[in-house]
Protein backbone atom coordinates (compact mmCIF):
# COMPACT_ATOMS: atom_id res chain seq x y z
CA UNK A 1 0.00 0.00 0.00
CA UNK A 2 1.19 3.48 -1.17
CA UNK A 3 0.35 6.52 1.32
CA UNK A 4 1.11 10.01 0.29
CA UNK A 5 0.81 13.04 2.74
CA UNK A 6 0.03 16.02 0.99
CA UNK A 7 -0.80 19.68 2.29
CA UNK A 8 0.22 23.51 1.99
CA UNK A 9 3.50 24.72 4.03
CA UNK A 10 3.30 24.59 8.02
CA UNK A 11 0.11 21.59 7.84
CA UNK A 12 2.87 19.30 9.71
CA UNK A 13 2.66 16.51 7.74
CA UNK A 14 6.50 16.60 8.54
CA UNK A 15 6.32 16.34 11.96
CA UNK A 16 3.05 13.89 11.98
CA UNK A 17 4.71 11.12 9.31
CA UNK A 18 7.34 9.41 11.91
CA UNK A 19 4.01 8.94 14.53
CA UNK A 20 2.50 7.23 11.91
CA UNK A 21 4.88 4.91 10.40
CA UNK A 22 5.54 4.22 13.99
CA UNK A 23 1.54 3.39 14.43
CA UNK A 24 1.34 1.14 11.57
CA UNK A 25 4.48 -0.72 12.64
CA UNK A 26 2.69 -0.89 16.73
CA UNK A 27 0.11 -3.18 14.32
CA UNK A 28 2.26 -5.43 12.68
CA UNK A 29 2.90 -3.72 9.23
CA UNK A 30 6.80 -3.33 7.58
CA UNK A 31 6.68 0.32 6.59
CA UNK A 32 9.12 2.50 4.97
CA UNK A 33 8.73 6.29 5.56
CA UNK A 34 10.03 8.58 2.85
CA UNK A 35 9.84 12.43 1.37
CA UNK A 36 10.27 14.26 -1.34
CA UNK A 37 12.20 16.07 -2.81
CA UNK A 38 14.63 13.59 -1.56
CA UNK A 39 14.78 10.54 0.15
CA UNK A 40 17.56 8.81 -2.05
CA UNK A 41 21.34 10.38 -2.15
CA UNK A 42 20.94 11.56 -5.41
CA UNK A 43 17.53 12.95 -4.45
CA UNK A 44 18.89 14.57 -1.50
CA UNK A 45 21.44 16.87 -3.53
CA UNK A 46 18.55 17.83 -5.77
CA UNK A 47 16.50 18.66 -2.58
CA UNK A 48 19.44 20.84 -1.63
CA UNK A 49 19.81 22.66 -4.81
CA UNK A 50 15.83 23.31 -5.04
CA UNK A 51 15.90 24.84 -1.19
CA UNK A 52 19.08 26.67 -1.13
CA UNK A 53 18.09 30.39 -0.58
CA UNK A 54 20.54 31.80 -2.77
CA UNK A 55 18.92 29.72 -6.23
CA UNK A 56 16.83 33.06 -6.54
CA UNK A 57 16.52 33.07 -10.27
CA UNK A 58 15.18 29.78 -10.53
CA UNK A 59 13.29 29.39 -13.44
CA UNK A 60 9.76 27.73 -12.27
CA UNK A 61 10.26 24.73 -15.10
CA UNK A 62 13.51 24.39 -13.74
CA UNK A 63 11.76 23.97 -10.27
CA UNK A 64 9.26 21.36 -11.69
CA UNK A 65 12.34 19.04 -13.60
CA UNK A 66 13.97 19.06 -10.68
CA UNK A 67 10.86 17.93 -8.59
CA UNK A 68 10.44 15.07 -10.94
CA UNK A 69 14.39 13.97 -11.01
CA UNK A 70 14.16 13.28 -7.44
CA UNK A 71 10.74 11.83 -7.82
CA UNK A 72 12.02 9.37 -10.42
CA UNK A 73 15.00 8.52 -8.51
CA UNK A 74 12.68 8.03 -5.30
CA UNK A 75 10.24 5.96 -7.48
CA UNK A 76 12.57 3.75 -9.35
CA UNK A 77 15.01 2.67 -6.06
CA UNK A 78 13.05 2.95 -3.06
CA UNK A 79 9.51 3.26 -3.15
CA UNK A 80 8.80 0.47 -5.88
CA UNK A 81 11.19 -2.64 -4.80
CA UNK A 82 9.31 -1.61 -0.85
CA UNK A 83 5.98 -2.11 -2.44
CA UNK A 84 7.28 -5.37 -4.16
CA UNK A 85 8.60 -6.34 -0.75
CA UNK A 86 5.47 -6.00 0.28
CA UNK A 87 5.98 -3.00 2.53
CA UNK A 88 3.75 0.23 3.30
CA UNK A 89 4.88 3.07 1.94
CA UNK A 90 4.49 6.51 3.23
CA UNK A 91 5.84 9.67 1.39
CA UNK A 92 5.61 12.98 2.71
CA UNK A 93 4.66 14.68 -0.88
CA UNK A 94 4.40 13.31 -4.20
CA UNK A 95 3.02 13.92 -7.46
CA UNK A 96 0.02 15.85 -6.37
CA UNK A 97 2.32 18.70 -4.82
CA UNK A 98 3.17 18.96 -8.30
CA UNK A 99 -0.27 19.70 -9.50
CA UNK A 100 -0.70 21.76 -6.69
CA UNK A 101 2.51 23.92 -6.41
CA UNK A 102 3.37 24.30 -10.04
CA UNK A 103 -0.01 23.70 -11.86
CA UNK A 104 -2.07 25.73 -9.92
CA UNK A 105 0.48 27.55 -7.57
CA UNK A 106 2.84 28.80 -10.80
CA UNK A 107 -0.28 28.02 -12.77
CA UNK A 108 1.64 25.84 -15.36
CA UNK A 109 -0.49 24.02 -17.93
CA UNK A 110 -2.19 21.00 -15.53
CA UNK A 111 -2.33 18.61 -18.98
CA UNK A 112 1.29 18.90 -19.59
CA UNK A 113 2.91 18.89 -16.03
CA UNK A 114 0.81 15.24 -15.80
CA UNK A 115 2.10 14.16 -18.77
CA UNK A 116 5.67 14.75 -16.91
CA UNK A 117 4.68 13.77 -13.82
CA UNK A 118 3.73 10.36 -15.34
CA UNK A 119 7.29 10.09 -16.79
CA UNK A 120 9.11 10.59 -13.72
CA UNK A 121 6.99 8.26 -11.87
CA UNK A 122 6.28 5.84 -14.67
CA UNK A 123 2.21 5.66 -13.66
CA UNK A 124 2.68 4.62 -10.05
CA UNK A 125 0.21 6.51 -8.18
CA UNK A 126 -0.85 6.17 -4.30
CA UNK A 127 -3.76 4.44 -2.88
CA UNK A 128 -4.57 6.47 -0.53
CA UNK A 129 -3.51 10.79 -0.19
CA UNK A 130 -4.23 11.88 3.24
CA UNK A 131 -4.55 15.84 2.94
CA UNK A 132 -3.83 17.80 5.83
CA UNK A 133 -5.61 20.84 5.20
CA UNK A 134 -4.72 23.93 7.03
CA UNK A 135 -5.44 27.78 6.42
CA UNK A 136 -3.01 29.39 4.77
CA UNK A 137 -1.61 31.76 6.68
CA UNK A 138 -1.91 29.83 9.85
CA UNK A 139 0.18 27.16 8.52
CA UNK A 140 2.66 30.10 7.08
CA UNK A 141 2.85 31.04 10.11
CA UNK A 142 4.13 27.90 11.75
CA UNK A 143 6.99 27.36 9.40
CA UNK A 144 7.83 30.92 10.34
CA UNK A 145 8.31 29.86 13.90
CA UNK A 146 9.73 26.30 13.49
CA UNK A 147 12.89 28.46 11.51
CA UNK A 148 12.74 26.13 8.80
CA UNK A 149 11.73 28.70 6.45
CA UNK A 150 13.13 27.74 2.75
CA UNK A 151 13.16 29.44 -0.73
CA UNK A 152 9.82 27.99 -1.66
CA UNK A 153 7.84 29.35 1.61
CA UNK A 154 9.44 32.76 0.16
CA UNK A 155 6.44 32.88 -2.24
CA UNK A 156 3.95 35.64 -1.95
CA UNK A 157 0.82 34.28 -0.12
CA UNK A 158 -1.14 34.83 -2.95
CA UNK A 159 0.78 31.64 -4.74
CA UNK A 160 -0.08 29.84 -1.75
CA UNK A 161 -3.38 30.22 -1.30
CA UNK A 162 -3.78 28.93 -5.42
CA UNK A 163 -1.78 25.86 -4.17
CA UNK A 164 -4.53 25.22 -1.27
CA UNK A 165 -7.09 25.90 -3.71
CA UNK A 166 -5.72 23.26 -6.25
CA UNK A 167 -5.66 21.15 -3.05
CA UNK A 168 -9.30 20.85 -3.11
CA UNK A 169 -10.05 20.82 -6.85
CA UNK A 170 -7.71 17.36 -6.85
CA UNK A 171 -9.45 15.72 -3.72
CA UNK A 172 -12.98 16.89 -5.82
CA UNK A 173 -11.85 15.54 -8.72
CA UNK A 174 -10.76 12.27 -7.23
CA UNK A 175 -12.38 12.03 -3.49
CA UNK A 176 -11.82 8.25 -3.48
CA UNK A 177 -8.41 8.30 -3.21
CA UNK A 178 -8.17 11.18 -0.70
CA UNK A 179 -8.74 11.61 2.98
CA UNK A 180 -9.12 14.91 4.59
CA UNK A 181 -8.07 15.78 7.88
CA UNK A 182 -8.23 18.85 9.33
CA UNK A 183 -4.06 20.07 10.78
CA UNK A 184 -5.56 22.86 13.12
CA UNK A 185 -6.47 20.47 15.43
CA UNK A 186 -4.03 20.03 18.24
CA UNK A 187 -1.29 17.71 17.15
CA UNK A 188 -2.79 14.12 19.31
CA UNK A 189 -5.94 15.24 17.47
CA UNK A 190 -4.41 15.31 14.15
CA UNK A 191 -2.54 11.77 14.66
CA UNK A 192 -5.53 10.17 15.84
CA UNK A 193 -7.41 11.21 12.63
CA UNK A 194 -4.57 10.04 10.11
CA UNK A 195 -4.47 6.60 12.10
CA UNK A 196 -8.32 6.33 11.42
CA UNK A 197 -8.29 7.10 7.87
CA UNK A 198 -5.28 4.39 7.13
CA UNK A 199 -6.93 1.98 9.18
CA UNK A 200 -9.85 2.34 7.29
CA UNK A 201 -8.75 1.61 4.17
CA UNK A 202 -5.90 -0.71 5.02
CA UNK A 203 -6.98 -4.63 4.18
CA UNK A 204 -8.01 -6.38 7.12
CA UNK A 205 -5.16 -8.51 9.09
CA UNK A 206 -5.77 -12.54 8.85
CA UNK B 1 21.44 32.97 -34.26
CA UNK B 2 21.36 29.64 -32.03
CA UNK B 3 24.24 27.10 -33.30
CA UNK B 4 24.52 24.73 -30.94
CA UNK B 5 27.27 21.74 -31.32
CA UNK B 6 26.26 18.18 -31.11
CA UNK B 7 28.77 14.83 -31.17
CA UNK B 8 30.06 11.47 -29.60
CA UNK B 9 32.40 12.01 -26.11
CA UNK B 10 35.82 13.00 -27.50
CA UNK B 11 34.75 14.40 -30.75
CA UNK B 12 36.56 18.04 -29.78
CA UNK B 13 33.01 19.91 -29.30
CA UNK B 14 34.47 22.03 -26.02
CA UNK B 15 37.83 22.29 -27.58
CA UNK B 16 36.80 23.47 -30.59
CA UNK B 17 34.27 25.82 -28.87
CA UNK B 18 36.79 28.68 -27.78
CA UNK B 19 37.99 28.92 -30.87
CA UNK B 20 34.89 29.20 -32.78
CA UNK B 21 33.80 32.10 -31.03
CA UNK B 22 36.78 34.08 -31.48
CA UNK B 23 36.70 33.52 -35.16
CA UNK B 24 32.45 35.07 -35.09
CA UNK B 25 34.03 37.57 -32.88
CA UNK B 26 36.32 38.92 -35.30
CA UNK B 27 34.13 39.17 -38.02
CA UNK B 28 31.95 41.84 -35.92
CA UNK B 29 29.59 39.58 -33.94
CA UNK B 30 28.57 39.60 -30.58
CA UNK B 31 28.97 35.83 -29.14
CA UNK B 32 27.68 33.75 -26.30
CA UNK B 33 29.35 30.67 -25.77
CA UNK B 34 27.25 28.40 -23.25
CA UNK B 35 27.53 24.62 -22.39
CA UNK B 36 25.16 22.05 -21.39
CA UNK B 37 24.49 20.19 -18.76
CA UNK B 38 25.64 23.98 -16.67
CA UNK B 39 26.00 27.47 -17.78
CA UNK B 40 23.89 28.76 -15.13
CA UNK B 41 24.88 28.70 -11.56
CA UNK B 42 21.71 26.64 -10.91
CA UNK B 43 22.99 24.29 -13.84
CA UNK B 44 26.30 23.82 -12.65
CA UNK B 45 24.89 22.49 -9.59
CA UNK B 46 23.28 20.60 -11.37
CA UNK B 47 26.27 19.37 -13.56
CA UNK B 48 27.88 18.63 -10.67
CA UNK B 49 25.09 16.02 -9.53
CA UNK B 50 24.82 14.88 -12.82
CA UNK B 51 28.56 13.66 -13.53
CA UNK B 52 29.48 13.28 -9.96
CA UNK B 53 30.94 9.25 -10.71
CA UNK B 54 29.47 8.76 -6.88
CA UNK B 55 25.90 8.57 -8.46
CA UNK B 56 26.07 5.16 -10.17
CA UNK B 57 22.71 4.73 -9.05
CA UNK B 58 21.19 7.63 -11.59
CA UNK B 59 17.77 5.81 -12.80
CA UNK B 60 17.70 6.88 -16.62
CA UNK B 61 14.73 9.16 -15.98
CA UNK B 62 16.47 11.01 -12.91
CA UNK B 63 19.06 11.57 -15.42
CA UNK B 64 16.69 12.84 -18.21
CA UNK B 65 15.04 15.04 -15.72
CA UNK B 66 18.10 17.02 -14.59
CA UNK B 67 19.36 17.54 -18.01
CA UNK B 68 16.53 18.81 -18.73
CA UNK B 69 15.76 21.27 -15.68
CA UNK B 70 19.45 22.74 -16.20
CA UNK B 71 18.35 23.45 -20.11
CA UNK B 72 15.26 25.11 -19.01
CA UNK B 73 17.16 27.17 -16.60
CA UNK B 74 19.76 27.89 -19.12
CA UNK B 75 17.26 28.56 -22.12
CA UNK B 76 15.28 31.08 -20.05
CA UNK B 77 18.13 33.20 -17.53
CA UNK B 78 20.49 33.01 -20.51
CA UNK B 79 20.18 31.83 -24.31
CA UNK B 80 16.65 33.73 -25.14
CA UNK B 81 17.75 36.60 -23.17
CA UNK B 82 20.98 36.94 -25.70
CA UNK B 83 19.44 35.74 -28.75
CA UNK B 84 16.38 38.95 -27.86
CA UNK B 85 19.58 41.07 -27.84
CA UNK B 86 20.99 40.12 -31.32
CA UNK B 87 23.88 38.05 -30.24
CA UNK B 88 24.97 35.03 -31.76
CA UNK B 89 24.62 32.10 -29.38
CA UNK B 90 26.90 28.58 -29.24
CA UNK B 91 25.98 25.80 -27.07
CA UNK B 92 28.01 23.23 -26.19
CA UNK B 93 24.78 20.21 -26.52
CA UNK B 94 21.41 20.95 -26.62
CA UNK B 95 18.48 19.17 -27.03
CA UNK B 96 19.22 16.73 -29.88
CA UNK B 97 21.85 15.05 -26.81
CA UNK B 98 18.75 14.02 -25.42
CA UNK B 99 17.24 12.28 -27.76
CA UNK B 100 20.54 10.62 -29.16
CA UNK B 101 21.95 9.63 -25.10
CA UNK B 102 18.62 9.11 -23.60
CA UNK B 103 16.42 8.28 -26.43
CA UNK B 104 18.82 6.24 -28.63
CA UNK B 105 21.91 5.14 -26.06
CA UNK B 106 19.39 3.93 -23.29
CA UNK B 107 16.43 3.41 -25.67
CA UNK B 108 13.65 5.08 -23.79
CA UNK B 109 10.59 6.28 -25.69
CA UNK B 110 11.34 9.20 -28.29
CA UNK B 111 7.63 10.39 -28.68
CA UNK B 112 8.25 11.07 -24.79
CA UNK B 113 11.67 12.67 -24.23
CA UNK B 114 10.42 14.86 -27.54
CA UNK B 115 7.81 16.07 -25.25
CA UNK B 116 9.71 16.76 -22.04
CA UNK B 117 11.95 18.40 -24.21
CA UNK B 118 9.85 20.56 -25.54
CA UNK B 119 8.91 21.40 -21.95
CA UNK B 120 12.29 22.06 -21.28
CA UNK B 121 13.43 24.29 -23.89
CA UNK B 122 9.66 25.83 -23.91
CA UNK B 123 9.89 25.24 -28.05
CA UNK B 124 13.57 26.82 -28.53
CA UNK B 125 15.47 25.35 -31.28
CA UNK B 126 18.78 26.04 -32.99
CA UNK B 127 19.07 27.62 -36.73
CA UNK B 128 22.01 25.38 -37.07
CA UNK B 129 23.53 22.02 -35.04
CA UNK B 130 27.20 21.62 -36.06
CA UNK B 131 28.05 17.70 -35.52
CA UNK B 132 31.45 16.48 -34.85
CA UNK B 133 31.37 12.92 -36.24
CA UNK B 134 34.21 11.29 -35.19
CA UNK B 135 34.01 7.15 -34.41
CA UNK B 136 33.23 6.20 -31.23
CA UNK B 137 36.00 3.96 -30.12
CA UNK B 138 38.75 6.72 -30.97
CA UNK B 139 36.35 9.34 -29.43
CA UNK B 140 36.28 7.47 -26.11
CA UNK B 141 39.92 7.22 -26.10
CA UNK B 142 40.78 10.42 -26.65
CA UNK B 143 38.46 11.22 -23.31
CA UNK B 144 40.07 8.61 -21.46
CA UNK B 145 43.81 10.32 -22.52
CA UNK B 146 42.53 13.83 -21.53
CA UNK B 147 41.81 12.56 -17.80
CA UNK B 148 38.80 14.15 -18.20
CA UNK B 149 36.43 10.84 -17.50
CA UNK B 150 33.21 11.50 -16.03
CA UNK B 151 29.79 8.95 -15.07
CA UNK B 152 28.19 9.26 -18.69
CA UNK B 153 31.86 8.05 -20.22
CA UNK B 154 31.30 4.75 -18.12
CA UNK B 155 28.80 3.21 -19.66
CA UNK B 156 29.39 0.08 -22.56
CA UNK B 157 30.65 0.92 -25.81
CA UNK B 158 27.37 -0.02 -27.30
CA UNK B 159 25.56 2.40 -25.67
CA UNK B 160 27.96 5.11 -27.58
CA UNK B 161 27.46 3.27 -30.73
CA UNK B 162 23.70 3.78 -30.09
CA UNK B 163 24.66 7.18 -29.35
CA UNK B 164 26.09 8.05 -32.66
CA UNK B 165 23.61 5.61 -34.96
CA UNK B 166 20.84 7.88 -33.39
CA UNK B 167 22.69 11.25 -34.21
CA UNK B 168 23.17 10.28 -37.78
CA UNK B 169 19.34 9.57 -38.00
CA UNK B 170 18.38 12.61 -36.44
CA UNK B 171 20.51 14.32 -39.50
CA UNK B 172 19.01 12.00 -41.82
CA UNK B 173 15.32 13.44 -40.76
CA UNK B 174 16.19 17.38 -40.51
CA UNK B 175 19.23 17.53 -42.59
CA UNK B 176 19.14 21.59 -42.96
CA UNK B 177 19.29 22.02 -39.50
CA UNK B 178 22.85 20.20 -39.70
CA UNK B 179 26.53 20.41 -40.73
CA UNK B 180 28.27 17.84 -40.14
CA UNK B 181 31.90 17.88 -39.53
CA UNK B 182 34.86 14.92 -39.65
CA UNK B 183 36.04 15.58 -35.98
CA UNK B 184 38.82 12.69 -36.82
CA UNK B 185 41.20 15.11 -38.76
CA UNK B 186 43.63 17.70 -37.14
CA UNK B 187 41.95 20.23 -34.76
CA UNK B 188 42.51 23.13 -37.24
CA UNK B 189 40.90 21.21 -40.21
CA UNK B 190 38.41 20.61 -37.98
CA UNK B 191 37.89 24.46 -36.82
CA UNK B 192 38.43 25.66 -40.57
CA UNK B 193 35.29 23.33 -41.27
CA UNK B 194 33.23 24.68 -38.77
CA UNK B 195 33.95 28.25 -39.12
CA UNK B 196 33.19 27.82 -43.24
CA UNK B 197 29.72 25.74 -42.65
CA UNK B 198 28.81 28.91 -39.99
CA UNK B 199 29.64 31.50 -42.35
CA UNK B 200 27.45 30.07 -45.10
CA UNK B 201 24.19 30.14 -42.74
CA UNK B 202 25.01 33.46 -41.09
CA UNK B 203 22.94 36.41 -43.00
CA UNK B 204 25.57 37.91 -45.47
CA UNK B 205 27.22 41.40 -43.16
CA UNK B 206 25.80 45.08 -44.14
Amino acid sequence: MFITLEGPEGSGKTTQLPGLADFLRAQGHRVLATREPGGTPIGDQIRGVLFDLKNKEMHPRSEILLFQASRAQLVETVIRPALADGQIVLCDRYADSTLAYQGYGHRMDLAQLREIVRFATGGLQPNLTLFLDIDVEAGLKRRDKDGDWNRLDDYALDFHRRVRAGYLELIAAEPDRWAVVDAAQPPEAVAAALQQAVLARLPQAG
